[in-house]
């Protein structure tokens, strides 16, 4: 299934960009020295084809020292790349590893990538969803770090669920379940996961070439026919404003487009937590509420968004996802997904040993709650990790009462906090300060989900 | 002698800037993330002092790894220093190894740097000809490295000449010869020898903040009570406009005021390599021809144009410097101070086994012979070094039979080049493709070698 040098022609749109690249992996790499590399850069040149490949394969292999990539990145992030170079960058991060390949399944395939938010569930529900429509998933996922919680990190709240799998088995539940959602392989742009690392530590991760290319490697890499970019604005997000995420969100229908892969962008609403829930087992229950044909509005709402636009995508068309969430059928895959990896479906999800409700202190309209700080307040509880080795725990998290637009009380329930560790109630509370505002009589405006639609 | 953290007060100017930098190192030092500096720096923003000095130390300790100094470095190439800044950094720098201190002589202190240059070996006859008047020179000299020689290496060409000194030998020897000429101690400014080392491999060499502080710092640690800096400018020079060389000296010469250095700066003119020679005992022979009282025009007008500053600078008024060139008094302090480091002022210097001659082609004025041009040619004949490890050949380099203003007949020698290695004759001869022009009956105007003061 991993085919890195010889990605044959396939039916899915990926296999023009599947050549390219295996064309440009195979060919005799020319030797450059790092320095004029970073040269080129910071005196605002255009890197060229050929100092795009040797420097990424020369970094992949250790030729290309850590401090001589880190000054580059700082190079790229202040002085940017143009189209062509992202375009090169991401197809040489590609050529770095293996390339799957999914043109022997019966079905077309689509997936999505989110920039990440708070209270971002919407993988556990739209995967199966998809699926129920005949569109493969092939949804390779993360772990969590920092304020934003990890797809991965919810679904092994799910007692016996396992995150890994090999490509063929990951391939065989593609044919018979349409949906797996489990961890990229390391064979998966290489390239880029050394780079990330790096960006991490040398204050270079904010850079959008290289958010982008980050992004595109990996999703291009894993073979899907179809994507659909979920980019979060607002102060959950990674992207602030909405002009960067637009930047970004081009940048990335561009990489995709260039690369033969169908690529939609929706800019979506991050200013407060999607759902009512930010954690892991309450966020999978949650996903099982909008999965039975209930669950909160906006998660609803998203959900179907995105997997109109995967299917669409996926060349399927004339069909309702909503149908889906009401009729069992995105339930069924659902609990044959969660059973093909090892997770019992019918299982009780942890709950956390302690909580502690969080009040309103004036009556009014809840006219703001910050997504940050109710990540903030979900990660020090415990449901998210500082460090990529700590463990998470999957009980931990916050349940909110109301959002905004909602009628508060002096008194009434905002939020309740979840962990198993009481004595991280108070920095939790603390990261809560000046979280929402609440107003008389306020004409509150609530903002869309959907803020755009790039194509 | 090396006194770091209690540098007294004493009779040098340069007192106040050492108790400045021992109350600074003292300090109990406020800890940072790194991510968080370079991140401050990659928005454009001003580093606190508090910030720099934990990042320069944390970088020396190796608690700031290499590629996040590099990100750092990177993003002060592009984004730039403030004054303030510069100045912190350079301070920081100081502190971050130990620093001398001439205080117990019983005479000034002046010393010269230059930022280099093809065929500059001012120092050799500059610093006997400045302690002759009685000021010592206490010459921290480095090594050379690609097209601009070195004058350690120079010096080396001389049978036994070492240039190893204990603090102490430098010490008795600036009492009793008057000048030294030997190798900075690995204990100044290690934390610029290692950032050094980074700007080396990560294309962040030339950036005016990093090169000023990293001059001055060692200079400044180095304990002289005034400098005088030679700021090349030109083809053979690190600075190829004058706008630059202006704006590094003006840096430099305000950071040594700021740490109480009286320091001034003579732009100087690079076009052209300085003198009739360019290499290592060649070099020598030039610098004893002058000391001699002969010697090219040029090389004797900077000696003595740096002699009157350094003077000036160190309070020897009323006296003329070519003087000593012609009376024997420089040629004595010399012979004296080859001698304290183990040289013999009469032997023989060494002379390359192989030589070639180049010719004019045409005839008439040669109105340009470019610097960098000749200091490749020399460096590739093995005067020069491609690697600090690699050895340099004493008898290596390039003679030049004229210089630009002189009348030249198709087939006159234009120049010798020298090797113990004739397979390099090639590539040198190579490097000087196109290095000069030859015009008829050209209006040649001289450049003045002395081009602007900076005081």
């Amino acid at each position: 299934m991993s085919n890195p040098s010889t990605s044959s022609s396939s039916s899915t749109p990926a296999a023009g960009g599947a050549s390219d690249v295996g064309n440009h992996s195979s060919a005799a790499v020319e030797t450059f020295d790092a320095v004029d590399v970073i040269r080129t850069k910071r005196d605002r040149g255009v890197l060229s084809a050929a100092q795009i490949d040797w420097v990424i394969d020369a970094y992949t292999r250790g030729a290309v020292a850590e401090e001589q990539m880190s000054a580059l990145a700082m190079a790229i992030f202040l002085n940017g790349m143009d189209r062509s170079e992202i375009s090169r960058w991401t197809a040489a991060m590609i050529a770095s590893g293996e390339r799957m390949d999914f043109s022997s399944l019966s079905r077309p395939t689509s997936d999505k990538h989110s920039t990440g938010g708070v209270g971002d569930k919407i993988t556990l529900p739209l995967a199966p969803l998809v699926a129920a429509y005949g569109v493969a998933v092939p949804q390779l996922s993360g772990r969590g770090l920092g304020h934003t919680g990890g797809t991965l990190d919810k679904l092994e709240s799910i007692p016996g669920w396992r995150a890994g799998l090999s490509n063929n088995a990951m391939l065989q539940q593609l044919e018979n379940v349409g949906a797996v959602i489990c961890a990229a392989g390391s064979g998966l742009a290489p390239a880029d996961k050394k780079l990330y690392a790096l960006r991490d530590v040398t204050s270079t991760v904010e850079a959008i070439p290289l958010i982008a290319s980050s992004i595109m490697s990996k999703k291009i890499a894993e073979g899907t026919g179809s994507l659909v970019l979920d980019v979060k604005v607002g102060s959950g997000a990674f992207m602030k404003s909405a002009a960067d995420a637009r930047e970004l969100a081009r940048t990335m229908v561009d990489l995709g487009t260039d690369a033969g892969v169908t690529t939609v962008a929706l800019l979506t609403d991050m200013s407060t937590p999607l759902g009512l829930t930010a954690g892991n087992a309450i966020e999978v229950q949650e996903s099982i509420d909008v999965l039975a044909g209930g669950g909160p509005a906006d998660v609803v709402e998203l959900t179907v968004a995105l997997a109109r636009e995967m299917l669409h995508a996926a060349g399927r068309t004339g069909v309702d996802p909503a149908q889906g969430l009401q009729d069992g059928s995105a339930m069924d895959v659902w609990r044959r997904m969660i059973r093909a990896q090892g997770g019992d479906p019918n299982a009780a999800l942890p709950v956390a040993r302690e909580s502690e409700v969080v009040r309103a202190d004036t009556s009014g309209v809840l006219t703001r709650l910050d997504a940050l700080a109710v990540g903030v307040a979900a990660w020090r509880l415990g449901a998210g990790r500082a460090r990529k080795e700590d463990p998470v725990q999957a009980g931990a998290g916050v349940v909110l009462h109301a959002k905004p637009g909602d009628h508060v009380r002096a008194g009434d329930p905002l939020m309740t906090l979840h962990t198993d560790t009481p004595e991280r109630f108070a920095r939790a509370t603390e990261a809560l300060k000046g979280a929402w505002s609440v107003q008389d009589d306020a004409a509150y405006e609530p903002m869309p989900i959907v803020i755009d639609r790039i194509a």
